[in-house]
């Protein structure tokens, strides 16, 4: 059937309607009041998102040329840095610090475990000569579903006092409590097509008074990265290069959405989105790939030991129109991950669950009572 | 009246109703064979837009990023580079050499004025060791509707043998003949809010095997901007990092308009716009702005003495709902820039110099026949 995908992949993550329409108006000018007006409104929503009175600058690039950013601007090469690095995405900024000669040490967990703290505190508190410039955390590893422990890491970073703390929030932001300005964080990157509720093509980066300083003297190459020029026009509610209107004419639409739901209700209903997620995969008899103790609120990994992953994507797919998200790299078809981040409801996961319910058995899996799934689900919406 | 805008600017431009429902359908997933179909009909209409076997890349950036990317991806730190600047534009390619500590030689002329050949056969034949890595070009410069002599120039790199040249081409390309694989141009970079039709968010880079062979050995760091890294993926039909799905479908479906209207159309379409643009605002008696014989098929800037040319944007937009340019940096007040790009047809240039002619009484100049400037662009119109 025609037009009936639900996407559940942890980006891109569903669309409103209403943001669909702003999207699909015409574009305006980007040099005049009315985009101004736009861009004052839609940049003190964001700061109300990020919870922070820091600059939060808007760059035309995706979640990775945000993150690329947020490390760049405040570096030089040479400069000793500590990235965590726990699935594909942690990786990816190891290989981003070494692209540009940076010092990188990667503290690195097994794909599907959390980050362990102590290994930072470690080689935090042995950098009594204040080498360490940076530390780069991927707070909600997309790729595996697990969310690290960056309060305690932030905590340890500001006990360092030197270093930077570099927050990739892709697919946090906008799911789970990141109280930027009360935990200090110095950089924290976002994308578009997360919690933001509108299509990919917006990257966010939101830069701390200590960041600027160090911005001053950091000198990795960089023009349309760098954050100063976005900064510059920010504080006359423009841009230094032609933004994607259309984006960001729909990203107001989805800011005014998110400040009528409400913080405290938008992480509310993501914890719940998880919780009921994860019990009825345990009611479905399927291992879930991570603990409880640090699933993260935008994404589920399943593991699918005897089975094909791909194949029961595949069928959610054909028979429901359901898309859920593959393993990546060596997890590559040993696990799906059903993305529960922006625009989703209670009913979503229920459909989802029931649908996964309808196909395990053809596929094998039938070492669970039909029903369990949604039953479980059942438990954990009904406690609310 | 709301909801009546017309850009004539020169970007973001006209999108026709076609591509704005494409842009408002609900996202898919960017790693589906879905997706990769439609980048795959995507690449071959951009390379046949391109008039290229070249590689074209997609990159979610600007048409500033695009170019960066065009500059950096092919040198290292201490290349010599010449760039041409004669405006806004070329200005700040020599502002990115700089950025990433190239040894950038500026070649300038006055803004409005197009580049002096003979000064770069001049470096170029005097480069007997073959240290000039690159050539940067400015095709259309934007800020001042100036074309300048790509095919000289380019002939006059192809002489020297070592440097590549390096397009800018973001208001010629679709507007104007750049035959990439026939003048062997090794990099040419454009932006989706131009003569694509569609608004702005997505960047293209065309990169000759020439190019590829010097990204080889090129050490200025990149990672987001890494084109090797779009190479690859492009191969397999896919995106190095989460693609603006919703712009490459609106993309789709706009490249598919152009191939419908053929290369030959559009180009003679937009060199009839420039040409009855240029006769109506001779027809006004006011000053172009740039000499016919290096007049951008683009835009075509109007030099306003006497009047501020601020004023008639302003009320050319209250009266009339049509957005003009201004002037940049000194030109501000000065100029002010009809954009003719894109999905522009006659009837927008006859109601543009119809509303000139209403308002410019107003402003004082009352110095031409009214009706003289409509009479002007009929008498071209009238040709064809």
């Amino acid at each position: 059937m025609d037009n009936k995908l639900m996407l559940m992949i942890p980006g891109p993550t569903p669309v409103p309607e209403a943001a669909l329409l702003a999207l699909a108006k015409h574009p305006i000018g980007h040099r005049t009041n009315e985009f101004s007006n736009i861009m004052a409104e839609v940049t003190a929503n964001l700061k109300w998102l990020h919870q922070t009175e820091n600059d939060v600058l808007m760059l035309n690039v995706s979640g990775t040329g945000a993150v690329e950013a947020g490390i760049i601007n405040f570096l030089s090469p040479g400069d000793r840095i500590l990235v965590g690095s726990n699935g594909k995405f942690g990786e990816r900024w190891v290989e981003i610090g070494e692209a540009y000669g940076l010092n990188v040490e990667a503290i690195t967990a097994e794909w599907g475990k959390p980050l362990d703290t102590s290994l930072f505190a470690e080689k935090l508190q042995k950098d009594t000569e204040k080498q360490i410039k940076a530390v780069i955390i991927t707070h909600s590893e997309t790729s595996t579903g697990v969310l690290n422990d960056l309060e305690t890491i932030n905590r340890l970073v500001k006990e360092h006092g030197e270093a930077l703390i570099i927050v990739d929030a892709v697919t946090s932001l906008g799911a789970f409590n990141l109280p930027i300005d009360k935990w200090g964080l110095d950089v924290v990157a976002s994308g578009s097509q997360k919690g933001y509720m509108i299509p990919p093509g917006l990257g966010f980066v939101s830069v701390s008074p200590k960041a600027w300083e160090a911005y001053k003297t950091a000198k990795l190459p960089k023009y349309y990265l760098d954050l100063g020029k976005y900064r510059k026009t920010a504080a006359k509610n423009t841009t230094p290069f032609t933004p994607p209107v259309n984006l960001i004419v729909a990203l107001h639409t989805t800011l005014n959405m998110m400040k009528a739901e409400g913080l405290e209700s938008i992480f509310t209903r993501h914890q719940r989105l998880k919780n009921a997620t994860r019990a009825a995969v345990k009611g479905l008899n399927l291992p879930l790939f991570g603990s409880d103790d640090c699933a993260s609120p935008a994404i589920t990994a399943v593991a699918t030991p005897g089975m094909e992953a791909d194949k029961i994507r595949s069928l959610m797919n054909k028979r429901f129109d359901i898309a859920l998200a593959g393993g990546q790299d060596h997890l590559k078809n040993k696990i799906f991950r059903i993305g529960h981040l922006g625009f989703v409801c209670d009913r979503d996961i229920l459909s989802c669950i029931a649908a996964l319910e309808v196909i395990l058995p053809a596929l094998g899996h039938e070492n669970f009572t039909p029903g369990s799934g949604v039953a479980a689900a059942a438990k954990v919406f009904n406690q609310d």
